[in-house]
């Protein structure tokens, strides 16, 4: 069924075929997991989905048990490592499949300049033209099956990251605290998990690695972002807290952020342009005097952690029905990094907040 | 001292310039590690190396905090993502240094053809090489530094698989496995652990996925593979054990195995051409009557998983003083999967395994 949808977006699009070359796009064509594909970027895996008739799977030798043993799809090819090319394995099933001088649609952002040099030479008078888009469009809109998935990454991530605060203490180090939450991790069964998190001064750097050096001072500003896979699926939430005693000033710095938040959650609703969410943002930061600095305010996630529609000032996209979206404003503040991120979906009936019941956004305080 | 390294790298290969844009040679060149770089990867960081001169940083405006906290070069430049282009940032910064015309060495194995033929339309005149071989090369022998690192990573990942294989019983899932594995990796210190563990005939796959639904079986072969980073470094290693009791015939594979193992790790020497490692593998398989099927059998290990030398038989470089090679054996048997693999070093008085004293290859059991 998802092929099909491929397959049909495919054809509205004009193109012959889409090749699958990208991690997220070769799980989602075939439901076939290879780890390797993210480690060792040579070792390509790709899926041929011609615009109609049966699509072929194309996996380096090592891996052809795996792939079979979890994808449907009957087709699968392999080639081996170092002796054989992947791209010439990829024309030969693309000329047998009568694509060669057809309009095929390749993941031009994923496939090297090195690789795309080999398929243009071996296909010269094919079109290979950018499929990317065509993945974004089907992908955009989440099967009920993959915003179960969504749902419990969200809220493993949420109550991991929580319970973690939960037990952490001053003096603590970053890579303490960051244990905790990578633990909980584990136990909600979350694949390839990452996480930023930082205090004090390193809670406004955008990505901070935790550290050992760096340990949690009374009156600092604590943010952590961070998740992992669930099943194949992205979960991922910011939140951001504090150390010791209340400081009135940084806690009205956290609340006019949730209340930016809960404005722009209560946007995403069917047909509005994405852009219109990222206007919201800061338009609200302006009315609530926080300093606006962000390229984006959010974006949508599934089997990639950055999906369509990402909610940045030229998205005309308009949110339909299915679509879920992560609202994450921050601030930097007299040095200190705010950050808040949660999962909607857009229902019929309005946005859902998915990994809580209510943004009921009260400070958290680590004492 | 290291980028002095890769400018005298560009000038013996006849490039006017090095362009490191994937996460392991910009954190290589500037020594700043950008975790989003692996997870957004339209979101370019780049390094441009000329052959003379002052290198340049361009990273996307988010990062520039952290990127000035972590590199000791000075000249950062930032780019603002979806209202700029990294690739016309990186056309300036080429242009400004007088690289226009010039032979200019980029990463075609890491830069998307998207990217490529939007630079290759912004500078015509300009040669794009491959430098992908250039930092291999410099990459490839260890500074004193990094085999610190490396070392400090192999033993964390050989101590946290044992101690959890030490904890686990027959009847645990995959999933709890890995969990006391994946536990340790963090107590160790390692960032982006990543782990395949296997059971009964999923050791035979490639990398399984830790599951739930397999559980350990008195008389399986259980197969790990894992690893993380320390500080930027890679650590990587697999262990076989069996559960239950010994069932002779499958620990007789396992002694062959490891003696296999032992004679490759013995003859990694200074100027033996690393493919003999490979012939001498595929022999010893052949004399201990095992089947044979890997295309490589082992590679090199850094800031990156796989590194130069690759060891397999197209590949004719001589081994060099300061290499690091993880040497892994695997046969397939009656439809299980053994694995070794452990951390080599090249010194100029012979082979030094990195993470254990003697290569004492006693069957492990789980029982």
């Amino acid at each position: 069924m998802r092929i099909d949808r491929l397959q049909r977006a495919a054809r509205e699009a004009g193109l012959d075929a889409l090749v699958a070359v990208s991690p997220e796009n070769f799980f989602y064509a075939t439901g076939a997991y290879i780890l390797t594909q993210k480690l060792i970027r040579d070792r390509l895996a790709m899926a041929v989905i011609p615009a109609s008739g049966e699509p072929t799977v194309i996996v380096c030798s090592i891996e052809e048990s795996l792939t079979r043993a979890e994808t449907p799809l009957r087709d699968v090819r392999t080639y081996v490592e170092f002796r054989e090319s992947p791209v010439a394995a990829l024309a030969a099933v693309l000329t047998e499949k009568g694509l060669d001088g057809q309009r095929v649609g390749i993941e031009l952002r994923y496939l090297s300049m090195h690789y795309g040099d080999e398929l243009r030479r071996a296909m010269p008078g094919t079109r290979f033209e950018d499929c990317g888009r065509v993945f974004h469009r089907v992908r955009a809109v989440k099967e009920p099956g993959e915003i179960e998935l969504l749902a419990r990454a969200a809220r493993g991530v949420t109550g991991a990251i929580m319970a973690a605060f939960g037990e952490a203490d001053p003096g603590d180090s970053e890579r303490r605290v960051a244990a905790g939450i990578l633990r909980r991790f584990l136990d909600e069964g979350l694949d390839e998990p990452f996480l930023v998190l930082g205090t004090g001064a390193r809670s406004a750097q955008a990505h901070p690695i935790p550290s050992e050096r760096y340990v949690l001072r009374d009156g600092d500003v604590l943010r952590v972002d961070g998740g992992g896979l669930y099943r194949g699926y992205y979960g991922d939430v910011a939140r951001t807290v504090f150390v010791g005693r209340p400081d009135a000033r940084r806690v009205d710095v956290f609340k006019r952020l949730a209340e930016v938040q809960r404005r722009v959650v209560e946007r995403c609703t069917v047909g509005t342009p994405v852009r219109e969410l990222y206007e919201l943002c800061r338009a609200s930061f302006a009315e609530l005097g926080l300093p606006f600095h962000m390229p984006h305010i959010g974006h949508s996630m599934g089997v990639e952690l950055h999906e369509e529609p990402m909610i940045q000032p030229l998205n005309d996209t308009p949110i339909e029905e299915n679509m879920v979206l992560n609202i994450e404003p921050i601030a930097v503040v007299d040095g200190a990094g705010y950050h808040i991120e949660d999962l909607v979906l857009v229902t019929a009936r309005g946005p859902q907040v998915l990994n809580r019941p209510a943004l009921d956004d009260e400070p958290f305080f680590i004492a």
